[in-house]
Formats: structure tokens, C-alpha cells, sequence
């Protein structure tokens, strides 16, 4: 799920979202990946052409991605859906901290935490580069990644105050105030996107966020910040972004089940 | 302080180490340090020829560094010690989460967050590189990085406990079970260091910890890591670590005054 990548730092944060997102987008494939062919298992095959769809996806859905080598040195990825309800044993094996995204190369190479496979798919794989050049630029995406890490778990808790009938007021302003400061630093760049006039690895590594402000009951928090209105319509006319989307009404559709603690949210929307 | 870097995530953890670690390696530096010439007050002036050494400084004290440009190119940077105790207003100008270090360079470019920083400073500043130039060793680090994040704050929880008189066994237990996953990494690796066999980032990052076992009362936590031992002296020998080391006897002199709430604890060892 969208949220993972920037809480994986903080232990709390991440067992609440896990819990949260993990289901979502998931299939129920608790034995090992290996002893099953993609066919038989829906196993998407994809080029790797466009790594800028390889990030947002590692990103977005709490998945194992196999890349692979094939012939005429076209590159592939496969998409392996986890359950985290029920992990297998397997992915423990593959990251110690049990945790989605992890990326496994053709030669057995084993990447995982959000951040660090997004900047080992910008190095590895041909293309244009996500991170800029510049030192002090990749700094500055990196800096503004750890304050909006800061976003995410407030969500949450507004959300879950929201589904319990709780005062969410507090948590909304506090919502408010900081998405203030990401208008203040975009308003800051002069520029279309946080990196320049073209999408950078900033903009994607914050962007699931945003796509789920609907379903997170938030929409209205970008009633003041104009400048972030037209980022998140920039970023929706992104292919990358169009070939990941999950909608408000699936997301919906998937936390009314959730918090029934049905069996059948693991599979919604897939 | 050694442990703010891999804490700087968890918000929990980073407020109890900044209150352990900051006050010691500090002076009392309330005001704008632009209004202070360095003479005036004992701001460390050093050629940025070592970016190892600069590196370890930020990673082991609470500091801002500013770099700067001088005469005939050559780097140069000040080093200025601020009491945690009690914040300046113009930290949280330099850095929002208001937390050091924080480098600033002659340019008015700020860089904060321990990781971030020490990644900026072997990106932009000429010699041996720290980190490998090779994607996926990269990405090895930075999870070995993240693993090690967990150590830390068990630590300071056991030292915390030792020092209440609580039962400490627990907390020793689990720390002695995680050093033995990075001896096991290290006997993998079939090298000195994390990354080869000459010291690199990962080993420079980590190394604040190690060094501090002593103070820590768990230096016979190595008593079953060979590997682990080995690299602890090797690191030992490096000019970077000569050069930045603060003996356990200053640690313990400044956590007797802290623990008694005394004012004195500021300036200990400095």
C-alpha cells in the first residue's frame, strides 16, 4: 500500500498500516512463489521498460517483484501479490523484517525497504534517472521524503477517528498545517513538479498519498494549497501514475470489508 | 551524539537519544552563531580534507557544521556545538525538525539528517568514495543500515535499565542475538569490513555505536562474535576513528552529572 514506504522507519506506524494496506491489493499466496509457475497463478509478466511504473508499483501494492533477465536482453519483472494477513514463511527469508516491497534480481540479489529499491531501480536500469545529478538536488529529495514521512500516520489516525465517530478536528488541522508547508516549499521550486518541470523520484515516492486523499476522507485539505491542486493533476496525467491507479470507490469498497474483518477484503478489487 | 543517526526515524526513540546524547559534546551556543567569530568562541576550523573525519564528526556529536570554500580551493569547515538542552530559535530555521547535524555550506545550501548528510558529503566532496559505485552494493549497505537502526535503542534501554537497577537480561538477550546476525554478516562477507577490504560507508555509520560499547556496559557482548571483534580493532586503526574518539571514562564522567540532572554535564569533557 501506498502508505509503507514512508513508515517503515517507525515501528508503530508501519504494524498500523500494515494492517491497514497489506490486505489490500493482495492475493492469498501463502506457499512459495517458486513452486509455482506464473501462469497458474496469475503472476503478472511486464517489461521493465518503464521503471518509473516498477517504482510507483513497488510503492503502491505490497508485492514481491522478481526481476528478470529474458532473451535479447529485454528485461522483465513478475509481480507476486502477498498476503500479509497470513505471510509465508519464505519472506522472511527474503527480508528480515518480513516486509513488502522486496525486489529479487535474476542473479538472486535481494533488495527491500521501499526507498532503497526505488533508488537501486533509478541506478540499475536504463532510462532516464529519477534522482537529479546534483548532490545538494538528491539531498533535498531525500530531506523533503523524511518531512513528509510525517504525513501518512497522521492520516491514518484521522481516518481511523473518522471510521470510529471520534474528534478528528485536531488531527485535521494538524493535516492542514503541514500540507501547508508542502505548498509553501512547491510555491518555493517555481516549478510544475518538486524537482523541476518533469516528474522526479520526489514526486512518485509522495504521490500514493495523494492519490488516496479521497478515500482518506481529505480531499478538502487541498482547498488552500493551490499549487499542490495542480501538481496532483500534473502527476495524474503521468503514465506511470495512470497505469498504477487504484480508485477512491475500490479503496472504499476494500475498508468497508476490512473493518468487518471479512475474509473476502484480501481479494477485493483484484 | 553516536546514536541520533540511525534514530532520527522513530520518534520516540530520537527524543529519548537526543536527550541522552545531546547535552554531552555540546556548549552551551544560544545564540546565532553568525554573530560569533570562530576565534571568539572556539569554533573548530578544520581543512575538509578528510571527509571520513567529517563524517564521523557528524555523525558522533550533536553539531552544525558549515562548510566553506577558502583561498586556493581549498574545503574547510567549523564545527559549532549547540546545547540540545536548550535549542537556538535559528536551528529550526536551518533544519525543521531541529535536529543536528545539519551541514550548511558556503553557498547557504543546509543539508540535515545524519544519513543524508554523510551521503552528501562523499557525493560532493572530491577523494575515495564511501559508498560503492555498484547499484546493488549500495542498496547492501543501506539495509545493512536499516538493520542496524534496531540496535541502538535496545541499548539505551538496557543502559537504562542497568542504571535503575532493573532486570536488564531481556534487553542484553535480544542484543546479543542481533550482534550475532552482524557477525554472521560479516563472516559472509569474508572480508574486515561490511564492504570490502577497506572501510566504507556502512562500517564509518555504524561504527559511533560500536565504539561506545564500553560506556554502554556491554562490551562483553562480543564475547561470542570473533568477526565482529576483528573489525572493531581494525576500525581502531583508522585515522578518521583516531581522530574523532571520545573514551569511555568521558562518556561515564558526563552520564554521572546527567543522570543528576546537573548543569555541569554541558560542558563535561570539553
Amino acid at each position: 500500500m501506498a502508505f509503507s514506504y514512508s513508515l517503515s522507519h517507525s515501528p508503530e506506524g508501519y504494524l498500523l498500516l500494515e494492517k491497514f494496506g497489506g490486505v489490500h491489493l493482495c492475493f492469498p499466496e501463502e506457499s512459495t512463489h517458486a513452486h509455482r509457475s506464473a501462469e497458474q497463478h496469475g503472476i503478472r509478466k511486464e517489461k521493465l521498460s518503464c521503471v518509473q511504473k516498477a517504482i510507483l508499483e513497488a510503492l503502491e501494492s505490497e508485492v514481491l517483484m522478481v526481476a528478470q533477465d529474458f532473451k535479447k536482453g529485454e528485461r522483465w519483472h513478475e509481480t507476486i501479490n502477498i498476503n500479509l494477513k497470513n505471510k509465508p514463511d519464505w519472506l522472511f527469508e527474503k527480508n528480515p523484517f518480513g516486509l513488502v516491497p522486496i525486489l529479487e534480481t535474476s542473479k538472486g540479489q535481494l533488495i527491500y525497504e521501499s526507498p532503497i529499491t526505488c533508488e537501486y531501480l533509478d541506478e540499475a536500469y536504463p532510462g532516464k534517472k529519477l534522482l537529479p545529478a546534483d548532490p545538494y538536488e538528491r539531498a533535498c529529495q531525500k530531506m523533503l521524503l523524511e518531512r513528509f514521512s510525517k504525513l501518512p500516520p497522521l492520516a491514518l489516525k484521522h481516518l481511523l477517528a473518522v471510521k470510529n465517530g471520534e474528534d478528528s478536528s485536531a488531527l485535521k488541522a494538524e493535516l492542514i498545517k503541514k500540507l501547508g508547508e508542502f505548498e509553501e516549499i512547491l510555491a518555493g521550486c517555481k516549478t510544475v513538479f518538486y524537482g523541476g518541470d518533469s516528474v522526479s523520484m520526489i514526486d512518485y515516492m509522495i504521490w500514493p498519498w495523494f492519490e488516496r486523499l479521497e478515500f482518506l476522507q481529505l480531499s478538502d485539505c487541498l482547498q488552500h494549497t493551490p499549487k499542490l491542486r495542480q501538481w496532483v493533476e500534473a502527476m495524474k496525467k503521468d503514465p506511470a501514475v495512470k497505469a498504477t491507479m487504484t480508485d477512491a470507490q475500490t479503496l472504499n469498497g476494500f475498508f468497508e470489508l476490512y473493518v468487518k474483518n471479512s475474509p473476502e477484503a484480501c481479494d477485493y478489487g483484484l
